[in-house]
This record gives structure tokens, C-alpha cells and sequence, in this order.
């Protein structure tokens, strides 16, 4: 089954500890396509500008993305600057220039309007639910948000929120969000507004996805170098949700492997600037990456232990 | 077999958002006995003040602690008061009064000499070698420090370092230690002086075992409720070492399942102020909670997940 995304294909000047790069190329719905595309092909809706030439297009090519959601308007591709420091769990954003993205009103073709598994990337939550509207009538429907839109559209998220399947979203902003300290807590808060499922990243530390009656918890996959964390976020949940929709069924143990999917392509995206190393990764490296993190966190049960 | 635990007896003043509590019974050795007495016989080095009566003897009564090694000096009790704020991370220390803790020099009785498994807690690590000196053949001994000795200390820690074959360590003290701000490389670093495991403890993100050829981890117990984390590394280290002293082998896999149980008895520790928890935890209990967590955590393999 494909699925939609909707979100921003920007340009990023990155810098690091470890050297920095200019006009890579990134935004929300690129590092989510490509990394859906290694599971599930992907519809592409968003915008660039004039500045956005063919040869940038190359990122999207030989995968399967359909790229004719992607619009090109007079001006220039939205553009982001950010710096990490050593510890690499918060960006510090220098520069933000929507160009083009500020004027983003996405309409759907009507086989885009068909899809059944959506994700709404991290936009402003009225686009959300203005793209969310055109869709016929989606089995599947994820969102991921930001601070920034907790305090300035707090009313316009809890809408889109009751309206979601599932929302992905990081640790503090759950905390934010819903003003608990207690990460648990804070998560039952938001789904109480509708959501059967909330995926809640925590960078270094993994994954944690709650659901009414069940919690499952994953550590990251432990790397000796991480160059980049731009895109991680959304590279997860391209992973994840990419898996999600290539399976008929979302049982919890496909949930798991979903998320893991997920992980495991996040751990390609920081091991190199920008899309660098997820470009080049192949199926039978994230596979084999999904065995070592069964390795990593096995442990037998009490009584395989005892006997 | 039996293990020796040398370190502090205390009285604790705990304040957390929760409540707060005064002269409660505390100490690295207190929680550690006390968790690894669920698994094998412990026999306690510490020191009280005269202050500390026999009602309060009772928090080692009825275990297999042997407190023979517990000494009595003319003065007060070691005491600690500390605050946590609503993260619970970090615990504020509010004042320390070492009193009787500040002429401690054990001197180990012959039987105690003889300890086959040894755990240095959190003291001065010119104390933790004289105590170490006096073991005959010990065959695992372990230790934990703090981000005070590594500023103070640093070469007499890592004269320790060069002769045990476990560290229990906070994540921030590994990059306090090596200066290497990715925690696998500062793992390494550490585990360069000598000891052939490292146990990394990350709070509320669980716990990374991390050997030359081997690295494991684990979330922690996600809770809805957490009263106070004092003792909550001192109880894992108990929970950990006591069942790796009951078991025959330290296999790769008895030592996962060490870290588990460690880890289900620190969040026991966190549910209640001060001990209150884990004195009234039952063995039954941690089993099952050993259960949660491999439900927790539990993925297939992808062979399992594609057949």
C-alpha cells in the first residue's frame, strides 16, 4: 500500500562538531520518502522553489516516489540553517526562510486523494488538517508536530489530534504539550483526545510507543559516530511508517518491527551529514542492521533462565 | 556464594514534588544489601554513629545480610539531605555531614577476606583499594564512583579501574572520565584501563552494558508513578551483582539477565520515598515485574516477522 506525506523539501546548512555542509538538501517530507521508499512507494506533496533544479531532483529518482505532488513555485525552496553542539540531542536553529513554503496550499490529485496511509509531516497543524480533509478515506493517518506549533496553535493541534490514528512525536513535547512531568502520564493525556497509538522519541535514548493497553520500549542503536541528527526525527518515521504500510496487518508485533525499521534507518541518517549515508544504504544493510538490533537488546525470558 | 559490599549506612533527608522525608534509613550500602539479599547471602561493611539504635537495625533483619562487619564509632551517623526537582533526574544535594564516615577504615574480618565477590560502592577510591587489598581471591569485583572523585581523585580511580572487572557508572561521569563526548567511545576508553565490563546507568533511559565484544541495552521500566529516586543506582548495582553472585557462570546471557533484574528492583526503589518499597517487595513480585519487562521489550527476529 503507498503512502501520502505531506511536508517540506527544503534546503539545509548544517554545522556540527565534526564539519558542516551548505545547501544540502533536506526538509521533512525528503528524509521521510526516502526512507519509506526502501518498504513502500511514496506519494510526494509538497513545494520548492525556482532555485530547486533538476539535478537536486536526482534525490527522488530510481526510488519509488512519485514526485508529481511536488510543486514548483516562483521564488525560492524553503531553507533552514542549524548548529549542534557535542552533544548532538538539540538543534540550534540560526536561520529559518519559508520562501516558497509560506504560500504552501496543498491540493491533492484525485489518485493522491485515494491514499489510504497518510502522514501529515511537521507543518503548521491547520495545513494538517486542510490536506487531512481531501482524503477520501485513509485506513492510517500519523502526524508529527513541534514545539513551536504547541504554543502557538495549541487549539488547532488538539483538532488534528482527535482526528489522527497515531502521532509521533519527542519526549519533551509530550511534556510541553500536555504540562506532565511524568512521561507516561503526559502520554495518556494525548491520547485521551483520540489517537489509538503515540510514538514518543527520545534521540539518544530510543523509542517508547504507548497505546491504551500496551507499552513497548527500544534504546537507539549505539553508534561510535554520529555526524548529523538532521533528519532523524523524520527519517524514523518514514521507516517506520514505510514498513507499516507495506504489511496488510498492524498488529502490535508488526507495530514492533515498525518501529525498529524505524531505528535502524534514524541510525543510518546521523552516521553522516545530511541524506549522505541514507542515499546510499541498501535493503540488505538495514536488514542486517535489524538483526544486530535484536542482538543488541535480547535477553531470555525468566524461565528459559531458570531452566 | 556470598558477595561483600563496603560503603555508606545513612540517614537521608529526601525532598521531592511529591512529599518529603526525614531521617529515613539510606546509604549505598543500605540499598544494595538490602536488594541483593533477594538473591544471595551479603555480608555489609559499613559504619553508625550511636545514634543509629537497634529499631533501626530492623532494615537488615530477616534477610540474609550479615552485619557483623557493621561497625559502631562514638559520633553521629553519616546523613545526606537532598531534593529533586520534577525531572527527577538530578538529585540536588542539600547538605552532606560525613560524621562517623570520616574515620572509616574497614578492616575486613578473616571471613570476610575470603569474599569470592566483592562491590566497592560510591567512596573514596583510595578507601576502595584498601578494602579490595584485603580480599585473598576474590573472582568478580566490582565498583561505583562519583563525578566528585573524578574531579578529585582521578588517579587513584584510575588505579581502581586497572583492578576490577566491573564498573557501574553514570552516563555522565563516562564523559566526565574520558572526555569523549560519545558514550560508546568514552565506554571503550574506560574499559581501556583494564575492567572488562562497563555498566552504564542512564536513569530514566535504562541501562547500556558495554564489554569489548559485546553491548546490551535496555530501557528502564517506564512508570506512571516515581516518588523518589534516591538509592535507585545503589539498588540496581544490588539487584545486579546479587544475582550474578548466586549463578555459577556470568555467561553473556546470565549477565543480561542480571542487568534486568537489577533494573526491575531500582524501579520498585523509585514507587515509594526512601526504602519504603523495597523492604516490602517480594520476591514473587519481582518476578513477575521480570515478565513486563520482557513483554516490555520483546521484538521478533525478521525471520520469525517475514515467514
Amino acid at each position: 500500500m503507498s503512502i501520502l506525506v505531506v511536508g517540506s523539501v527544503a534546503f539545509d546548512g548544517i554545522e556540527t562538531p565534526f564539519g558542516k555542509v551548505e545547501r544540502a538538501i533536506g526538509g521533512s517530507a525528503t528524509y521521510f520518502s526516502v526512507a519509506a521508499s526502501f518498504f513502500t512507494p511514496v506519494q510526494l506533496v509538497a513545494v520548492v522553489g525556482e532555485d530547486f533544479s533538476d539535478k537536486e531532483m536526482e534525490v527522488f529518482r530510481g526510488r519509488d516516489i512519485d514526485v508529481s505532488g511536488l510543486s514548483r513555485a516562483q521564488g525560492k525552496t524553503f531553507s533552514w540553517r542549524g548548529s549542534y553542539d557535542y552533544d548532538m540531542n538539540v538543534a540550534t536553529t540560526r536561520e529559518t526562510q519559508l520562501n516558497v513554503f509560506a504560500d504552501f496550499k496543498p491540493v491533492l490529485s484525485d489518485s493522491f486523494r485515494s491514499a489510504k496511509v497518510v502522514f501529515l509531516a511537521n507543518i503548521d497543524p491547520e495545513l494538517q488538517l486542510e490536506v487531512l480533509e481531501q482524503v477520501r478515506s485513509p485506513r492510517l493517518v500519523a502526524l508529527d508536530t513541534m514545539n513551536y506549533w504547541i504554543t502557538s496553535k495549541k487549539e488547532a493541534l488538539k483538532k488534528i489530534f482527535s482526528r489522527v490514528d497515531l502521532i509521533i512525536i519527542n519526549e519533551g513535547e509530550v511534556r510541553q504539550f500536555s504540562g506532565e512531568a511524568n512521561l507516561i502520564k503526559g502520554a495518556r493525556t494525548i491520547l485521551s483526545l483520540g489517537a489509538k497509538t503515540i510514538v514518543i522519541k527520545r534521540g539518544e535514548y530510543g523509542v517508547l510507543m504507548v497505546k491504551k493497553d500496551e507499552v513497548f520500549a527500544v534504546p537507539a542503536f549505539p553508534l561510535e559516530t554520529v555526524f548529523d541528527p538532521t533528519g532523524a526525527g523524520d527519517t524514523f518515521a518514514g521507516g517506520f511508517l514505510g514498513y507499516l504500510a507495506s504489511r496488510s496487518d498492524h498488529s502490535e508485533s508488526v507495530m514492533r518491527r515498525a518501529i525498529i525499521f524505524g531505528s535502524v534507518l534514524a541510525s543510518f541518517t546521523v552516521e553522516a551529514f545530511a541524506l549522505d549515508r541514507l542515499r546510499e544504504v541498501s535493503r540488505r544493510e538495514i536488514d542486517s542492521r535489524f538483526r544486530q538490533f535484536k542482538t543488541l537488546t535480547h535477553f531470555d525470558d525468566l524461565e528459559e533462565a531458570e531452566s
